[in-house]
């Protein structure tokens, strides 16, 4: 049992037409911080656990002084409209740490997203453009195909201005949701390389999420990280000001460079 | 049979409702020291070995030369107490290189135990807080929950203080028991970053162990390491003067380390 | 389905006696150069997609917003002459990242293209010498045997002057022809140790293939590409002037590189 | 086929109660220049090749324009004497890259070896002492046992002296044989962790061998390398003279150190 992949849910939970978030450990860890904050703001009920071997052998020490096995994990949010959509939230403490174990979580998540009757994947992620922070970080995508894309006319969501590849769940959801005929997008916030929290990219993914799932979300959480950040940039700012440019601070992005550079996203 | 994980035990042994103490090497190496310790001063018997391919592909230079597979060993010391539970000593070389094969190594030391008909499983490890040395360092406790913290009220094991992840057997195995509904307690001592054998902090484990476990341990083996510790840490105090305390200056590791130095460590 | 190494191929479509080229990212991506390039100039058309959970864990961002899984694919060219034997393409994103994988992947397509009543195989390489860049590089070759090597009787092409091993699909491809008993010849132009695209390679091996197979084949997109490195090499050198010839000093890819920037290079 | 271990045996060939030396790529590479020297004077005959996907993905470039997978060799040398046991060398171009790839390759060899009856076998390594270099280079050994050990009374073989572990191959294959009952021991030339190739440390090995196993071996070819290796090393200590001690040629080893510093020998 502790040697294989399993997903061990709740008896008795039956997620309805659900919709999914995903938001894993990744770059600027934006995908994280979303999902994390739709959990706690929607007040979601864990109700699967995914556990595998192919993630880091780890148990997280918990607040009460309790362990618990490194672990994915499927929330539930009931829709509050008869026959409605439910939400799933997806979160985590890490990914798989092998390319073999990627391909065997990930699609296990699909399968069971499918059992459920899943309808809609969102997978999120940071989209790194270099060492330039963005005052107003862009929302690009990328998604099943067509029909996904057409979800988001009219929404501040780039599609086909991403270049590179994406690394991990973020993107192997997305292509094994194609293969399983499920629609989906990856959302990814513009990060930078040197920020381990970018509670800015994940505000400005979560704008759009919440107007496309038409929920109310209070981000005064994230607001608070935000504000931290940028006192600390300031701060930094200064102690290396002489310093001139070059440096890993409000630099601007080469010119014409953001397209084509290939960027690892989580 | 060299290709698979395999515990062979001696024919005849049969510990008595055992409680097991796991020490394999690790940070500062506090869990293999305090394992060692244990085995010398009480007298242990091995009487099971665990070999895997999942360890390092490396063989132990023995005193008299020969050779040993890297692995991992049970010892028994029965209780005097009549009907009372005997000690089972767990350490070794080396853990398992790979997540899938943490997996393997520690589910299978954990229903080996329990095929023994165990009872409590206690794993030592270090915990480090980072460059500083703690003149008196303290001990962290992680357990399979509350049933398990309440036999160390009074002690001076910390719960709920400790943040972050247990890498490896120390946390895989207590995650492991919890779901054989085994109790299990990981104790930690407080080492720093640049300590590879911090016998201070296996000292202050042994002195809670040895109270839970109502044994009488000489420590003057310990003592002697950390004598020679401290001793190399003011003469690379002396020569390093300037750069005041809690420098990460690379000190090299005590002259009278345990026999066989671990190669591999974590 | 997708924790398997398979060839999805389009139903009906039959090479006949087919001659394959393999162009895979490798070192100073000469290989996935020539093979982009052919497959442009001759617009092959796709038939066929090998998908391996041993590639890296990617999905590649597609320009109208789409993804894909990281794959190597195989391309067709249909021979003008009656019964005259077809041209295979294949390329792809990536190598897989394991030797386990890496032995897997390349026995799987030579055994698919040994069901094609394949002919013969054509892997292209890159062969670093240093750090020296050559005016004009030379092409070696290594074969399955005397019989493979004769085709090139006449050609620019330098059978037994190469030293060392071949890494991947270049090598293990024609190791694994050669044990199926079908001819091959690994073609590697000669490279540098710091160019990360090195078209004027690709194109030194183009001239001998085209030759071989009566392609008549515009290089004029490749030549774009050495202009532009050498005007980056120039301009770099005059900055370091100083340092003279052959210095690794780090110079970034020309800036007109291929559609897909590979992101993990061999 | 290509994707599990396998060794492929000439027909025919029975060697009679073969002992069998094993010197494959590792430290100082003292192995595989004892055993190709061995193979060459002695005029071995190739008899049985062991290909794995545990070895790098690579072939090598040969000689005349082919190419050959990364394997081991089994070479045979017929024994003069009447009924007498054959000398079978191993080597090749490399060792497997994964622990559960050197459990798995190793275990093949000795299985192999019992198959053919065998009775003895050496493995040959290198044992890094640091950074000096010995005059005289010393012969370490390890062994299945004392009766092992004792075919070596009377010869300059340090038993028990060497201390740590032993990487890979040299030391997996004696503890393997160990298992399956077969006697054997691993010589350790000694050498320093700064030559890649030590004619020296190869020539003390073999003297002992062709002591053990009364053969008459000319070393004139490790004698030119050993030549070269001095020369060069003059030459750097010339352009490297004023720097004074502990600089990495001619160092003299820390005092009481050698017995108790791991070293990792292949």
């Amino acid at each position: 049992m502790m040697n294989k992949t399993t997903i061990k849910r709740k008896p008795g939970v039956k997620p309805n037409k659900p919709i999914m978030v995903v938001g894993l450990p990744g770059i600027g860890n934006v995908g994280k911080l979303v999902a994390e904050h739709l959990r706690r703001e929607l007040n979601a009920q864990k109700f699967a656990v995914l556990n595998s071997p192919h993630f880091p052998p780890q148990v997280v020490m918990m607040k009460k002084g309790g362990v618990k096995l490194v672990d994915n994990r499927f929330y539930l949010i009931k829709s509050k409209k008869p026959k409605g959509s439910d939400l799933v939230i997806l979160t985590g403490d890490a990914q798989a740490m092998t390319p073999e174990g990627q391909y065997e979580v990930n699609s296990r998540i699909v399968k069971f997203f499918k059992s459920m009757n899943g309808e809609f994947i969102y997978t999120v992620g940071g989209y790194s453009i270099g060492d330039a922070m963005s005052q107003k970080p862009r929302v690009f995508g990328n998604a099943t195909g067509a029909e996904a894309m057409d979800r988001f006319k009219g929404y501040d969501v780039l599609f086909g201005k991403s270049r590179g590849v994406i690394w991990g769940s973020a993107g192997l959801i997305i292509a094994f949701a194609k293969k399983e005929k499920i629609n989906g997008v990856c959302l990814m916030g513009e990060t930078t390389s040197f920020l381990d929290v970018d509670a800015s990219a994940a505000k400005a993914v979560i704008i759009q999420l919440a107007k496309r799932l038409d929920l109310a979300i209070n981000t005064a959480d994230l607001d608070r990280i935000i504000d931290k950040t940028a006192q600390a940039m300031r701060e930094l700012e200064k102690q290396v000001g002489g310093l001139g440019q070059g440096q890993p601070f409000g630099a601007s992005p080469p010119a014409g460079e953001p397209e084509h550079r290939p960027s690892y996203i989580r």
